[in-house]
């Protein structure tokens, strides 16, 4: 659905979640007096206030929202709309016990803290439907309104939903997914342990069970998870859309809500918005930020996102809530624009008093304008200002790594060969591998089109398609390189095991298949010979798995040293068609993988820039100049040539090799050229 | 209330719990002819016997326990007479199962074990107070009896009650607490997440939800638990009082159970009574020890009081219960006799052949009369004689320590800064350094007259009340050292951050406020430079915590080495009015905080005895002479001089250094002087 | 009751879990092929099949599976018939959902696993003796049934079941038990923390309590469960039985489903047979299948026994599900063999392509028959039949290890000295030692005769009867030897402590009692000097637990080095009557039993073979030859002398000394010779 204009127009949004029923009237007023001071443009609003607009069932109060909006329009400051459906009122738990969201165990979630209600209550969703309709009906019209904001991260802090009124709705979902009970018997491998259904209302939701449930049918539950909520979004947008004309969004937890499918989210919405807060514990979590953002600008299909709420600092909901270090938002936020955000905003405005985020950092803290935050919010807004030329630019990746939602759900269930076989690990390994690399990586399904992408990383492509690992052997035969690493292309859309074996449906592509799965026990460290010449290169270091390995055609380029398979094959590389296809049998660190990867280039035709540890520079194309933004993570100053141009930041030009000071960032305006950061 | 007389008159407390009815009748004249050998004059009757004394409801049958006093009063042993009401008969619970108590997730807690019933049941209530009542009828007058001791350990083993009762219970204490819903909704933030609430009865108690519940509405749920508990205990002493004379007490668990407000419950009781058990797994558990029996007399107000349980030996409940080394017993209770008790009881006098509690030691062991146990028995009851002058001598401390129960229920709810910052632990830090350094210790409430203290310590104050922070203030103005924590100072009595920040409440005692949180990474270990005069003088070690301290007015004396406040501010101290404050913003460990407690103390006039690391020397006051009780906790003999005087346990005269045999005590007689024993 | 003939005749039985109902019908022809390559001559069917069998209440189709015997006898594979009971069908719980288990929370677990009933629903009992009534009375006369299965490992996943329907039952129960409320009171000890009954109707399961529930009910609810579910195999054994003659097993999970007293339900069965998998985690686990070997033999008084279940490779419900070394297989199975099994089988035949365990190694594995998997079981198939001779041989053995289900489920109740004593690390500790030492070894009942056994060890007797007590002081008076444990002889059948005190029932036998438990911290290590001469010897060491020994008239031949009982007695012998009692009461490690062990040896007239480590040797006796099964485990070659004779693996005669290649196994028939291996 198109929409009329980017929210902001030329500029880059900047802003964030304003609350301010939690003040009284007259902070208002120094609110939008320190929102012009630091230059915000945007802020998102209502996205809790559904007890305070709907008081009562079907009555309606919207004097203070009314009050509220044209005091931000007065200050030229736009509104992002929220509908409040994220948090029922307490009457309409009262009145909607049933509504409630029920737990695997049986134990009912109530009201009181942040509430979803059950996302298949027929009750709720009439709710919602009619509080966005009355919002959309009021304020479609308000020159504030720019952009409408539906709920609040669906899928958080609860997705799944086992109570009598989702139980009901999953057996509509299932006749309408298999069409007959001997077709979900067959998916679900139902002869197994006596299953076997001979009436739809006999099915359940995967509930407590003695031991494990049926891991089809929990694969089934969490796709009819998916659907409930996303089914929510759109009901609501509809209501929206039959009165507004803005663009409609929700906000997005990219690679922290692994219950949603994005890239099927992502086609409902007209501008993708992700919220992203940086894992304390890591010490590298800036790893962790690049991927959430290259994930978000995939499933958006390269458009402009907006990135809808971020921290300033801490957050408050972690075990250890580190705080940022100075410099840190700002490197943070220019990561996301490099990345392809064309909007940079906060949860939230001012820190609350009261409640269980008043520990969430925000734009404006408890310790208010004296203070480093509050400062870097200015410097940011001013930042961001200077970045107006970069909107609508795009990145573009020679590399892609795989993602499947429904791959994710599946490897996540109970009685796999090893707890330590884990998706969302391999994921970000080979991603940091790419990022340490300097590559900059799109995310993308496997049944997508990737003849743009010279190179496909599979890090856990458990559940493959057969259909889809034909399509990656047509990639490879087409000249692609293809890697894929370990447990992967084991199970078919119901979870059932390939005929033929593991990998056995990536034969062609790669050249193997795996006889039998060895995984290692805890602790337990594995060295592989590393020959891609057929002489002894390098020892790489792995753990938790082995494969054992059936050698069709593929050459062997990597050997165990030890282990269960000690002196059999650890890595292999097998020429199809015109392209290479990789298998990687083990779970080699971030080290171990480093030469696989860069004969992976080679193979590629990728030759990585060769930046210093740490230094993270990526390219945004625009129509007529690149913006490479350059960012220092390190504590040393650093200098780096990214050709001649002019440094937005410092409104200076630039020719030659640029320093970098430690923990600053640079946006170099250079001269277009097209593709990824691996072709020179 | 005043009541006749102590219990045992001018005798100290000696004895245990008594549950004749697990065992025949011969054996209780055997029990009784061992407790006079024993020394033994007073022992708790009755405590879990409900069942046995109310056969069916209604109905009662007291013959067994006529008997049981009679026997007891001829052999001269007085008696705590307990009323059941801890453990309601399985009748109760089948009549009404609705007074069963509900786990937060919902699940019933059942009969089986030892059965709190709802505390907000009426129908419990009603059953204990006619338990209570017929008990006083008919045993007010019995010569046996000299105290009352209601229930068992209120809050143990469970406190919180979720059930529709308490549902109920709870919106009737809260109106009458917040008079209205617009001040409800005020007090609890409930426009933040769109809790805002429109009836009464549409709010629940702070059960299951999808994610954390609202704060501010466990915090008056933990207050209401507490309010409902201690309106139990007051039904049923005042059903006592209408019958009987003598004091009426109830056992607490100081320290280990957080759910009392134990100042609030000691103003309801005639005698203060403790019940203390180590904990194994902490190998300088008199420490710990020492700290419950400072905190039992502090709450007393400094009154006499009973140690009503502890162990002659191991426990049963903990992981690895460790059994106590020969002389730990009585090292153990004559601590507690220095730090105020006059009575030294256990859990039990027999030990039981049967039930969960076989494996808890007791005065009469398993393996009978010829064990060491039971010498050491027979060898306190004589000590405690030779005591008896020591009876209503009091103790007097130059520092407190804060403790507020509300304070505590606030900090251990969900979503803080640090999982790590607990403020148990830094109660126990501060109070292990005042231990070492020979300093006894109040407790004190933040909002009660401290000016007759040297030297104030808050090593946990997160919830602190304005009044009460402008009460510290003046504390320091008059003359006072006040020594605080990191994390103190940060909500009001609704949870709600102060206005102008963390600290600001105490920005004038101490002259810093701080800006951020800065937590530690887990693991995480930072140094302090100590520099109280400029120079360079120590390093301290520290971790968890550090702030980003933003210094008004206040002397930096130790400074960060590293982490992410280095270089900045970590220790400061202020001059304000007549007296000085101090703040520490990380977790210094008990090394660490030496020598910034010593500056405290000199800023104070404190001068610590200095004494071989794990002696402890307490003394008590009477109207003429001092005790000074002397334990060493160590192998070695060691000598001190605790001035000339007679010891009472070897009745031997002392004059000048005197010498403690390795685990052994010594309580010397000498002559009269005032105040705590910082003052030389 | 006697039955016709083994199950295979002359054959070691042979073959799997055969569940074709999961494939298409062709797939059945190339099982049969496949089936006689390997030498598979027996097939469990059915065992999960209800649903497809009772397509509706009462509604039976038998097509298949007449066609599938048929084929099966067509070919030569004889059937082990299952009923299907395991796994009632989705229809079944759809219409009587009261018959659901229900945890000890409350929580219902429901369908969609494998789900057990509850073993008291008369609806389940109903239902499940109707099926197996009519497969008995359609199959009995199938030339291919040679064997009925009842059921599936019962007690796995759950046996405990706290429904309404098993609260009622529980109370008959307890009324056959115990007769009166009077002795159900005096039995449970009710009358500490008031738990006094009385009216039947008011006792409940143990279920959830504010804390620990009465140990004697947790103890008497063990023996119920255990009790309901041997009542569903009598009743279904027993409808059987009314058609059928051929022998009717159902499958243990020796040592792993420790909720079943297994001696009591081989008694029920015509044929003992066991499920064993080996535990990953455990690198030594050929030492705990040795021990779920032995245990199963002990449990069939000896006779011949049938592993029904075991693995080719890994299984799928562990943490980390390590697969088998080439051949592991072949030695597990002829450990099996060696310890008295006539029968290895596999779960399963053809490895699932979808539900839970489709990643549990089959004899057919996902990659077909071109694998190691397949190939070694087409070797195991020739390696049984060559061993065919074995069958109806016998295992003895000289040393006992004392077994009792009902010590072990009392020893595992809360609230014990130490959560580091656990019953089952010292029977395997023992059982570790005497299998290290070469000896083979019998569990026992502390109450069956002994007079057997030269050794017999006592690792955990927790619970031990007076009379009990009594027979083992018997055993040692008339010559036997006998090692006891520490936290032995504490409770009696009502888990109520000894009069005496701990140990005192078996003060004649071994000359200690216990006078006080002196459980380690986490984490203590202590040192025993070892002294049986008189002069120390070695130092052994040891943790977890120490004892305060009271030593009567035993003779100290261990002391504690440091600890709480530093210089007290660690380790005592004492001779009564013609025999001794060794007492040990601490953890020693394993290798610090060995001297304690070799010393009782001695005593016991045992001489061990002297084996090197991880070489097992095993003598299953024949009517006129010995067989002689000898394993390495060692990665070395390694030769042994095991005198003349003739090995059946290879078809070869041996002279003296024999090589053992490493990881293989070799069978010798050698000439017959009584007793067990300690006799030289």
């Amino acid at each position: 659905m198109p929409f009329p204009s980017w929210p902001t127009n030329d500029a880059i949004c900047f802003g964030g979640d304003y609350n301010p029923e939690q003040w009284p009237r007259e902070v208002w007023d120094e609110d939008v007096v320190l929102m012009r001071e630091a230059g915000v443009n945007l802020v998102s609003v209502g996205i809790f206030s559904w007890a305070l607009i709907e008081v009562a069932e079907g009555v309606f109060d919207f004097s203070w929202l009314d009050d509220l909006l044209d005091l931000l329009h007065h200050n030229g400051i736009a509104v992002d709309l929220g509908t409040p459906t994220a948090s029922p009122p307490a009457w309409f738990f009262s009145a909607y016990p049933h509504a409630r969201v029920v737990a695997k165990d049986g134990t009912v979630l109530g009201f009181g803290s942040r509430g979803m209600a059950s996302p298949s209550s027929p009750e709720y969703r009439a709710a919602a439907v009619r509080v966005a309709s009355e919002l959309a009906r009021r304020y479609a019209q308000h020159p504030a309104v720019v952009m409408w904001h539906v709920h609040n991260e669906y899928g958080a802090p609860v997705g799944e939903d086992y109570s009598e009124t989702a139980v009901a709705a999953f057996r509509v979902w299932l006749q309408e997914r298999h069409g007959s009970l001997e077709a979900l018997n067959a998916a679900w491998g139902t002869a197994f342990w006596g299953q076997w259904y001979t009436q739809w209302d006999h099915i359940g939701a995967p509930h407590a069970t003695p031991t494990v449930a049926n891991p089809a049918q929990k694969l089934d539950f969490a796709r009819f998870t998916d659907h409930q909520l996303r089914a929510c979004f759109v009901a609501e947008r509809d209501a929206i859309r039959a009165h507004a004309e803005q663009p409609i969004t929700t906000n997005f937890m990219a690679n922290e809500c692994p219950g949603t499918d994005l890239f099927a989210w992502a086609r409902e919405v007209d501008i993708v918005s992700n919220d992203h807060y940086l894992t304390a514990a890591d010490e590298r979590n800036h790893v962790g930020l690049a991927l959430a953002a290259d994930l978000t600008r995939s499933v958006a299909g390269g458009a402009p996102w907006i990135l809808l709420e971020h921290s300033t600092s801490a957050v408050n909901w972690q075990a250890r809530n580190v705080a940022k270090r100075p410099g840190e938002m700002g490197r943070n936020s220019l990561s996301h624009v490099a990345r392809g955000a064309d909007g940079i905003m906060f949860f939230q405005w001012r820190a609350s008093r009261s409640g269980a985020e008043k520990f969430h950092s925000a734009m404006l803290p408890h310790a208010g304008t004296s203070s480093r935050v509050w400062r870097e919010v200015v410097q940011l807004g001013q930042d961001l200002a200077a970045l107006a030329p970069m909107r609508e630019s795009r990145v573009e990746a020679d590399v892609a790594i795989l993602w499947d939602a429904e791959s994710f759900w599946a490897q996540d269930l109970e009685w796999r060969p090893s707890v330590d076989a884990q998706h969302k690990e391999r994921v970000r390994a080979y991603y940091e591998r790419l990022w340490r690399d300097g590559l900059t990586v799109d995310f993308a399904q496997p049944s997508q089109d990737l003849s743009r992408y010279r190179l496909v990383v599979a890090p856990a492509s458990y559940l493959l398609r057969a259909q889809d690992a034909a399509h990656l052997t047509r990639y490879v035969e087409a000249g692609g390189t293809l890697v894929v690493s370990y447990f992967s292309a084991v199970v078919d859309e119901h979870d059932a095991v390939h005929p033929g074996g593991f990998l056995s449906p990536l034969r062609d592509a790669l050249g193997v298949t795996v006889e039998e799965f060895l995984p290692l026990r805890a602790g337990q460290s594995t060295q592989v010979s590393w020959h891609p010449d057929g002489e002894p290169a390098a020892l790489l270091t792995a753990d938790v798995w082995q494969d054992d390995l059936v050698v069709h055609d593929a050459q062997v380029v990597g050997t165990y040293v030890d282990g269960p398979a000690a002196g059999r094959p650890a890595v292999t590389r097998h020429t199809h068609g015109a392209g290479s296809g990789w298998y990687v049998s083990t779970r080699l660190d971030i080290d171990g993988l480093a030469p696989v990867m860069a004969a992976a280039y080679t193979d590629a035709g990728i030759t990585p820039r060769g930046l210093p540890l740490d230094v993270e520079v990526v390219t945004r194309h625009g129509a007529d100049v690149d913006f490479v933004v350059a960012i220092n993570h390190t504590a040393e100053d650093v200098k780096v040539d990214l050709g001649d141009g002019h440094e937005l930041l410092r409104d200076a030009p630039v020719a030659g090799a640029m320093s970098i000071s430690a923990g600053s960032v640079a946006v170099l305006r250079t001269a277009r050229h097209h593709g990824g950061d691996g072709r020179p």
